[in-house]
């Protein structure tokens, strides 16, 4: 068995704690680890850490090898650039592979909360035994209990004959990001759960579907598979993901092979997609508020305020988002937390370029 | 004729840019100067520095020392403790009494706003003659043109026959500020002025008020006269504040004197009580927006928004006051700034005093 954990994303949303240099799975949102040690505690008491892999794109090196002491530094995979998670899947496959082409990758996002972590481990195991049995590409889909519109949904067929108290089914199709009619069609229909990124195959499966419907994909990987362990390897590394297809793997495969099982999980999970859905997840007082560090707060309600240093008041406001970190303080109303990604872009195009 | 700028306020309102060491004189909120060198420049025109007074207290000494380099150190005067107004314009009456009982005194706080300069010291040249003439106490009205409730208000009597433009009235009584209600009331009447706090008189004039209406003031006063100049004078004025009445001028003695007089002004003035009043008073962008600093607004309007250093950034908010300063951020809903007085009582009673 081998953990991979996709450790490549931005996180911008969570600006002006996440910057450039500092993406989401690095924060310390939840708990008292950054979210990527978290996955891999998660991780590592059913897969050891010379079995873990973690993936990420070159300029996220440093701090990566920081947290992740534990890990072989040789199993640290740093993409030339990012080319969305289907390359990023296929290039550890293939290394993977080049060792044990029957070993089964467990993989997941380095920045998601998983609140019951031994619920999460015997999921696993479970999905472990499914992608073995049935030559599958297992995805653990969440039990929806909101009518949530920030995440994919995957809709289940009929239920796998497996034994214990976790179900499994064949899945009969993925959704986009719904609309909230939608969504809340999703969630009475009891047929659809949230696509929660963890998957679980044998190197040799998720290969296998490469090659049928990501054929060009496939053979970058191969040429790349070729030179693994060698010193022309990282060269050709790069030449190949200059041309590399940049695709999800849900786009890509997931949605397309008939080999797709999903497992249903129930351990609490959240994607932690933006500033609301930590405020939602974290306990409040009895106001409704959220305080991290020295924060004051008068007459101020359904508000989450996090003051890194110094001092955050506020005054007679209600709902906001208020994160003062570093240089940067963000003052949002909470019902626009997604749209932090936008004051990201922003600032990219223009003199406030060093604030991201 | 002498200048009297009393320098002693805290404003606490104007937190996190005031603090118990940087109080709201010494900021530049309009213009390129702190208020109290605009406060000096207005008068320097009529009154020359060796003849200009600034009392303040003694926590503020280093800071008035930086700003005040054009006034002789000798006329920096520093109360051991603040007690209010009455005992502060008392104690500068005798020292300028000592030197010239003759003299005319123009006292003006040191941290209000006058738009139109040329206007006030037309204002303040006729005052110093009604002093003289009438030998009373001049009290510098503004015309009001909004109800506002965060002044005192001053009714008028019979118009003094006067020379020129500029009228002046005999005063009939004093209102504290008043709710919104009576503000409206005392609007259309047309025989109220806001109370700018601006007083001329003779220093002999306002000792015999002393005299007649603080009795027990008086006698302290006269204390410390005796010992001006001498080495003993620092002990003497020490001792004398401690028991000193801490008391207004208007409600010591305004109030109750009947040799009052009002002179029209009208030159743009603003006492700066709170954000919302800066708020009002500065330029706005086409989204109703005051900015200052490295700011970035996505769908904000209607705000104030302050940012000493690094980048503050709203997002979907509205009526806002952000400022951010030194190690401080203030988040207020514009109505409730004068409130903001009320986080920095809190802060000072808590784990948070380093922050006041």
């Amino acid at each position: 068995m081998y953990g991979v954990i996709i450790a490549g994303g931005s996180g911008t949303r969570f600006w002006p704690r996440s910057r450039q240099k500092m993406s989401k799975q690095f924060l310390t949102i939840f708990g008292k680890k950054p979210l990527i040690s978290q996955t891999i505690e998660r991780i590592e008491q059913i897969i050891p850490h010379e079995h873990m892999y973690v993936i990420s794109v070159e300029n996220q090196r440093e701090q990566l090898l920081e947290v992740c002491k534990k890990i072989p530094a040789e199993n640290l995979i740093f993409e030339p650039v990012g080319k969305n998670t289907a390359p990023c899947i296929g290039l550890v496959a293939q290394i993977i592979y080049n060792k044990n082409p029957d070993g089964v990758m467990v993989v997941s996002p380095a920045d998601h909360l998983v609140v019951n972590v031994d619920k999460f481990r015997r999921v696993i195991k479970k999905s472990i035994e499914i992608a073995r049995d049935y030559n599958g590409l297992v995805t653990l889909g969440i039990k929806p209990d909101t009518p949530a519109t920030g995440y994919g949904y995957i809709q289940i067929d009929k239920p796998l004959e497996i034994k214990g108290k976790i179900k499994a089914f064949n899945v009969k199709t993925f959704a986009e990001k719904p609309n909230l009619e939608t969504a809340k069609r999703f969630l009475k229909s009891g047929d659809f759960f949230w696509n929660s990124g963890v998957f679980i195959f044998r190197a040799e499966t998720i290969l296998n579907a490469f090659e049928e419907f990501l054929p060009e994909v496939y053979q970058g990987l191969q040429e790349i598979g070729k030179y693994l362990g060698t010193s022309k390897y990282p060269d050709v590394l790069k030449k190949v993901y200059k041309q590399i297809r940049s695709i999800s793997i849900d786009y890509g495969i997931m949605e397309k092979a008939s080999n797709v099982y999903l497992v249903e999980s129930d351990f609490g999970w959240s994607d932690l997609g933006s500033w609301e859905q930590v405020y939602r997840l974290s306990p409040k007082d009895s106001s409704g508020n959220v305080k991290s560090g020295d924060v004051l707060l008068l007459d101020t309600k359904d508000s989450y305020v996090y003051s890194s240093e110094g001092i955050t008041a506020l005054l007679g406001v209600d709902n906001l988002i208020v994160v003062r970190s570093g240089d940067s303080v963000l003052v949002a109303k909470r019902e626009r937390s997604e749209d932090v990604k936008k004051l990201v872009d922003i600032m990219k195009q223009k003199r406030f370029k060093k604030y991201v």
